[in-house]
């Protein structure tokens, strides 16, 4: 029927260009390309490179001097040029990209509709394909922040769970915790997971690194250790020492998750649907079956009151038990920072300190660590309800958890570069006597990021008065440290405009 | 109080970077920086360049070789070089860039309060001067397109247009018109401009251009004339012919209500209530006070049925009262495109055979015009009630409406360039007898929008059937043009996919 036939098209040129969008798939057409016009593609800000059976979905960028990009050539990003996996240079067609079919749903979403987990589920496979541009992710976000039902939470865990990478540890009982966060160094896991891999059961823990904050558990743990592993070599690990302190980022157990987390932080959006959704996707898919969960409770925490943390408690047993997790949600108030370091080298003095059972261990993060390690160890049917905790201070007392811990780090092997701490330092000081009264959590995790962490680890707080402490006009309340001068001069300036401790006088 | 004082910083050197982002202000920073660590960045994936008192917010993106991007320079992309106002190399600071304040309103808005003015007007101005990412922009679309309460749409309008230059045309009648799209080839304005202006109403007319549309009236007037006349030009033109046709992008009436369309269009979020707040705002911006709203409703339009279309007529008349705009709102069914062109010169070919009279103009188009014309008029209260149309058909007829069309042109001076009809040329056939029984409008969008129109002014679809007419199989049904292979090819196989004509068979 056609008076003339599409003429077939030349491809373009695949262009590697060395730019990190920060999870953002970014695609790169000059403005004077020999074959496409950019402006035809404004329209939805995104193209799909085709070549063979190989896609790939980009939000678009116009390159306008030929200098930099030929006009027979097409960039991608970094990420881009990993994810289509084709050498540089290699002919590419461009074409529209239709936007995916699971934006419907996310429409339906905003309307006000109950997705189905079938829709879910497609929503989530296209985030963990790059199929969504990141304003895309936000809409879905925020359009899941206003209302999520409790079967759509359900449907978001398992739906994240099944996109990503999933681990059997056979039939043995299989334990793990987990920290909600936003308490700055509340690094229990690293005194946890030795204990409970020392009394025999098999705890195969994955932690994230800090996105926000100024460490996670695993920057901090990659003070002592190796910390990206494999599927394999973690497997390995656990088979050897009954747990592991290992990065989850780099065993892909939600990759949905990781591409929602990218987009949610910046919007500071993270509501206890999609927390449980997250937490509780990534401990599915780790294949941890029964789970003590850690809910901080705190005017500068995640969660400001009781009530609060009591419905995101019974929104986790819910979603919990639906999906076969056995959970025991702590609650507790913590009013401060754990321990006396925030940032990883910091943290993990005080880990080493209690591990070691030194006499200036910090006794909060002692007291809290055993705690969660004894309500962990309730879950062996062996041990005498209640001698959880008794077990636990045990199992530190008599060095087996040091034992255990310096035998995990060996296991995982050494970390990518020895730490000392930072050499530009600032003791930030008391403008007046008296008590300390308040510690903002917030105030200071900005401030030790500010100084560095976790990209310098030995950047961070050193906190040398905490709640209930006197001091003294001058006396020093923390120390600053930083490795980088640009650093040290946001960090410094931040502390001198509010230090983020209030101090009540005494009269 | 400080043990050592924050080491001054030496600033880096701004380095245009040749790359459109699409409306996103974005900043690259090298890996190896010789002053900054990009990843302490990486929280909130914003920065914010500092040089003197200009300040300018930007997504971060990391630039990984150093031949490109040299360690002691930040680059950033045209649109942020521009909104920065300095020469390349300039010294400029990086900080971090803490949220938009505003951001705090959109996550009460996400949690499901109502914002007041006050609060709308903050996330708007930031939206304004470029303080959002994109992201950002889809937060606030996605947590009011569930839910913006009356009073909401009311403050979000008078915000848009206190955003953006604001016209005032002293004490005189000041009319418009308004479409609200979605209908290809109704492209009414540039006849209802004349023969309001020729009737001797002031009637400053603002138009948008395509941005997922094959044209947009801008587009289709740039054929005839300049349209990218700045304010000063505009009034001039206004002043000697009472009316103009110019591209509103360029007097920047509401520079917010740009940026939320450019992230809006991709996410297809188009609420009424931000379709009101948009039209309206740039309506009190232009100074205009007596508006003719036009609501073209069918089964591919924006408006679907007469119900949803009275909502949307109650909600414009609610807050046109509020804001002082006397609107009359017009709703009619419109089953198919208007005219027979959908791109700029088919169209605009279309629209002087109606001002020409000639024989064969198309009926559907020259009535609609005159149908609005009428009820502009009708603002005139020295025009006899129901006279409007009368009046509007006389001007027309009589060719005054003609002679004022080409004064206005010749006022706004010649068009950028000649356009002639893409050369490559495909006519898409009748695969059956019988009668042309619908026609899907948004189909034919996308095909002429595939076949390069806007950013090729002769590119586009010529209807040569419309609803009703009868057709033997291999008659022409419409002809595709194309300027360019790649769009051709684009356009054709869309067409050869699913032509947008349904035949019926007549037996």
């Amino acid at each position: 029927m056609s008076d003339e036939t599409a003429p077939p098209l030349p491809p373009l040129k695949l262009r590697r260009l060395a730019i990190d969008a920060y999870g953002e798939v970014v695609a790169y057409l000059p403005r004077h390309s020999s074959l496409y016009r950019a402006a035809d593609f404004q329209a939805l800000s995104k193209v799909e490179l085709v070549a063979g059976d190989k896609r790939l979905v980009a939000v678009l960028n116009i390159v306008e001097r030929s200098d930099w990009l030929a006009p027979e050539e097409v960039g991608v990003c970094e990420l881009g040029f990993r994810l289509l996996g084709l050498p540089d240079g290699s002919p590419v067609g461009v074409v529209q990209a239709p936007p995916a079919k699971s934006l419907d749903h996310v429409r339906r979403k905003i309307q006000g509709h109950e997705l189905t987990r079938a829709e879910l589920g497609e929503i989530i496979r296209d985030i963990a394909d790059h199929r969504y541009a990141k304003t895309e992710i936000a809409a879905f976000l925020i359009s899941s922040a206003s209302f999520l039902s409790t079967e759509e939470v359900l449907g978001l865990t398992e739906a994240m769970a099944a996109a990503g990478s999933r681990m059997d540890w056979g039939d043995g009982m299989v334990v793990d915790k987990h920290c909600i966060g936003g308490i700055p160094g509340n690094r229990t896991s690293m005194i946890v997971v030795p204990i409970v891999a020392a009394h025999g059961l098999t705890i195969p823990k994955t932690s994230s690194r800090a996105i926000t904050s100024p460490a996670g558990t695993a920057d901090t743990m990659e003070v002592c250790a190796r910390v990206d592993l494999g599927i394999e070599a973690m497997r390995e690990v656990v088979k050897a020492e009954k747990g592991c302190l290992v990065w989850g980022g780099h065993v892909n157990l939600s990759p949905a998750d990781d591409r929602l987390i990218a987009v949610e932080r910046p919007l500071m959006s993270d509501t206890a649907e999609q927390m449980v959704a997250s937490i509780l996707s990534k401990k599915l898919a780790a294949g941890s079956r029964q789970i003590v969960i850690d809910i901080p409770v705190g005017p500068s925490g995640k969660v400001r009151d009781r009530a609060q943390a009591v419905r995101l408690k019974k929104l986790f047993e819910y979603v919990g038990d639906r999906i076969g997790l056995c959970l025991d949600v702590v609650i507790g108030d913590v009013l401060q920072p754990v321990g006396r370091g925030i940032g990883p080298a910091l943290e993990a003095r005080d880990v080493l300190k209690v591990l070691s059972n030194e006499a200036d261990a910090p006794a909060d993060l002692r007291d809290r660590a055993l705690l969660l390690a004894g309500r962990i160890l309730e879950f062996d049917p062996a041990l005498r309800g209640g001698a959880g905790v008794v077990r636990a201070a045990e199992l530190l007392a008599s060095g087996e958890a040091l034992e255990k811990f310096l035998r995990i780090v060996d296991a995982q092997g050494k970390p990518p570069a020895a730490v000392s701490l930072g050499k530009l330092r600032h003791e930030v000081r008391a403008p007046r006597d008296g008590t300390v009264a308040a510690i903002d959590c917030f105030r200071l995790s900005r401030i030790a990021r500010l100084s560095g962490a976790p990209s310098d680890k030995g950047a961070g707080i050193d906190l040398m008065k905490k709640l209930g402490d006197t001091v003294e006009q001058g006396e020093p309340l923390y120390r600053i440290h930083a490795c980088l001068a640009a650093d040290f001069h946001f960090a410094v300036g931040t502390a001198d405009e509010d230090s983020g401790m209030v101090i009540e006088g005494t009269r």
